[in-house]
């Protein structure tokens, strides 16, 4: 039988959710395209995503800004000097490797929190050699993953693309201030691409040079935030934690958010929004609980700008084990505090009658990693195939076909999806049998289809059928597209229409 | 009074529609982000764009692709030999110039159709100088305006960012037909970011290193693909032509669609299409009919891949004419065979019985121009200031006040916004009187307004303001949601509901 990742990459490439970037020219290491299918469901994501998040307050706005950054910005935000990885490269065969993969692949040890000299050491005790050629390893030495670029004629102007979009955020943060009239906390979020020159691009679209993400910054005046938290809101709900300690152990602690609080571990504040997240991974992206987890950053292993750190992780057969898909990152005035520095523009704002510079909580979501993860969890390949998306997330809400192929059936049949798909993404199929037509929306997870038979010409009604049940009702035209609207929102389950 | 340009600008800024990327650092010159107005008004115009050239057909779909894109494919598509823009620099004081903008500027002739020997011999006739310190212009020289990227540790990959997004459809068409089971015609739209690093960026948004664009490329066979064309739906469209001669007498011909494909002058499929554009920009964008042209591109102008070209003009105060926002290109076979030869894969397929390498119509839009362009057109600055975009596009669809702070106002009206906003983009506003609320709605194009009032408490209605005609009607707040909706999707006008 063939592996996890390899049923996932096949659907991705027959059905057009997937691509390698550039394919025809052999490809770019660390480079995917979506697929027509894959477009769709991103976009819907992004959709719910938004809706989801930005209606956790008045305040929090969607803005858009642009993957280029000058030096300066990515100097006063650290990245320039700190968003490096170790890289080993091998003296005989000049092949580079990221030095945490490498090590850890070979020695089953973590060398995350080492330093460039501990890891020197520990490449020379632990005799290890180049997985290429058997070669020694260079001393390891530090190498900056932005990727430069040339601004102007002559390239005076000296730019990267983003590492990551929070960037863009904090960078308009007066601007969006003073439009928004002046109000905490305030939120900025960015859906959009960024660039990493990973070392060791590998494992589909889990570790890109190009990836996508969605990120909310949370501008807050750290005295008065937890006072706005409706803490009754997410008080049981239940963390499912994996501590820096219970990560080696593979332990999950199942602690409600009241308890975490109380005991003074999380504040409130904190607790509250990965729950939330938790809760957005769970309910709306269909991911089981029992998948999921929340995994805590010891300070050696957090980036320099994080206070405090959870990653939201889901247990990925298709590759191996837990994987980061997300991340909630207490950022403190980090940010602004920098931009203030590397600008001279006043970042501090007057809130409370005190005049104090912004803390940042940033929510931070790779889109590819987490569409990937629903892909591998959520697809069923045996005696049906079938994938259980949320409706909400499906890229065809419903197919629509003919039962067979005369008898003024597709006519009929087509009469019905010309109204269907002015208010939904429907898909028409005349071609094969009915069986192989359901079989090909179940594959691509369309929640619903319609089938026009004999008895639709006379009584003008239509079978509905539902993907993961396989149960059936018949609906009349007349009101199929207030039934799909209910089914697709949610409004309505499908057992309450038999 | 000030300009038009700093009118827009300043609303822009203000409001936050558009600021100047990276502005704490002084900003980079070609860059501008979407402030939170702006990207809302940015998605929605995207969602219109998506939902208005999709439905053209069954087989159009949205894919996302990178983008960064590696030399080979950009080397194949001729965009390394042929992408560049002559330059001018002076020799001294260094400075670099676009040589067709400066000639244009100096001279007031066009050199858009010379090449570089004849711009040469121009340049010594006309006797031109540097605008900036008088120094001679050393012999111009060919700038390639793609930014170069180098991927992997030792830089080995080459690649670019992408000048056009539509490399990305031809690198993914082999995938993409046969995913969509080998169908022509296929259409494959992508909506992202595009990168050139122009010599002289100018004129706010308009000609930027980093843009965003909206490109369909429909794939069709030439035989069948006039056979396919509803031609009745655009016959008696009238085009706004400037041909390539009307252009500089700064003449428009109206011609009809059925005259002008059966005088011979523009094949069906074309002549179709640019009809539908044009549709799109008055009827969907809201542009005058006067305001609008479709510009003929000559030989001499016309890109190196294109065979008939068309751009959509657009008459805008604010950057002084006639500025393009939108092309219809006939690239023939061009991408695909470039391709093919390139990659060495196969482009061709079989339809109606031959192998043919399918040819391509692209439909290309400038997203920032287009927005930009409706901020012009549609911002009246006067005694009352309106911005009166298209519902659909407005980026708040209701703002939501009571119409005092007392008196139980605040929390009807809060309590009706909190259920608008699970529909709708909903503002609420209670700050200053009731005056200032509209007209701070008006000049950010809110459609409509909701305010409570004393009586709405007794007979649980609203007022609906109208922002075009400041009419008002009083709506009972359990109709409020699905009246709203029909005004905003254009099923009800206004008048009908008094």
């Amino acid at each position: 039988m063939r592996s996890r990742y390899d049923q996932v990459m096949s659907l991705s490439l027959r059905r057009g959710f997937l691509f390698p970037s550039a394919e025809i020219y052999g490809g770019l290491a660390g480079f995917y395209d979506y697929g027509h299918l894959g477009a769709m469901m991103k976009r819907k994501w992004e959709d719910l995503w938004t809706d989801y998040f930005l209606s956790l307050d008045d305040n929090y706005y969607l803005i858009d800004t642009t993957s280029i950054l000058p030096y300066k910005g990515l100097k006063a935000s650290g990245h320039v000097d700190h968003f490096t990885d170790v890289m080993l490269t091998c003296s005989k065969c000049g092949e580079s490797y990221k030095a945490e993969l490498l090590l850890e692949d070979l020695t089953e040890k973590s060398v995350e929190a080492m330093t460039l000299e501990e890891i020197r050491t520990f490449i020379s005790t632990a005799d290890v050699s180049c997985p290429e050629c058997g070669g020694k390893f260079a001393d390891p030495s530090q190498f900056n993953m932005m990727f430069p670029v040339a601004i102007g004629t002559a390239g005076k102007d000296k730019g990267f693309l983003r590492p990551e979009t929070a960037q863009g955020a904090y960078l308009n943060f007066k601007r969006e201030y003073e439009a928004l009239r002046r109000k905490l906390p305030m939120g900025l979020a960015i859906i959009g691409r960024a660039f990493r020159n990973e070392i060791s691009p590998r494992q589909g679209t889990y570790r890109m040079r190009e990836f996508l993400q969605a990120e909310l910054q949370i501008f807050f005046n750290p005295k008065t935030f937890e006072d706005r938290i409706p803490r009754e809101e997410t008080a049981n709900d239940v963390l499912r934690i994996a501590t820096a300690e219970g990560k080696r152990k593979n332990q999950i602690d199942e602690v409600k958010v009241s308890e975490i609080v109380d005991e003074g571990v999380l504040p409130l504040f904190f607790a509250h929004h990965i729950a939330l997240v938790q809760r957005f991974y769970h309910k709306e992206l269909g991911i089981p609980t029992e998948k999921l987890r929340l995994a805590e950053l010891s300070e050696e292993e957090r980036a320099f700008y994080n206070k405090i750190h959870y990653d939201i992780e889901v247990d990925l057969e298709s590759l191996g084990g837990w994987r980061e898909v997300a991340g909630v990152h207490y950022r403190s005035d980090h940010d602004l505090t920098g931009h203030e520095k590397g600008s001279n523009e006043r970042m501090s704002v007057m809130d409370g009658g005190e005049r104090i510079i912004p803390h940042v909580l940033e929510l931070s979501f790779g889109i590819d990693r987490t569409l990937w993860a629903m892909l591998d969890i959520l697809y069923t390949v045996g005696e049906r195939t079938v994938l259980r998306l949320p409706p909400r997330i499906a890229p065809i809400s419903v197919g629509v076909f003919p039962l067979v192929n005369k008898a003024g059936l597709p006519e009929k049949a087509r009469e019905v999806y010309r109204v269907l798909r002015r208010s939904f993404d429907a898909f028409y199929d005349d071609a094969g049998s009915i069986g192989r037509r359901y079989a090909r929306m179940d594959e691509i997870g369309t929640p619903f289809c319609v089938t026009i038979d004999h008895q639709s010409l006379e009584s003008d009604d239509v079978t509905v059928r539902e993907r993961d049940s396989t149960d059936q009702v018949r609906i009349s035209i007349d009101d199929l597209r207030t039934v799909l609207n209910s089914l697709l929102t949610g409004v309505t389950k499908f057992e309450e229409l038999k």
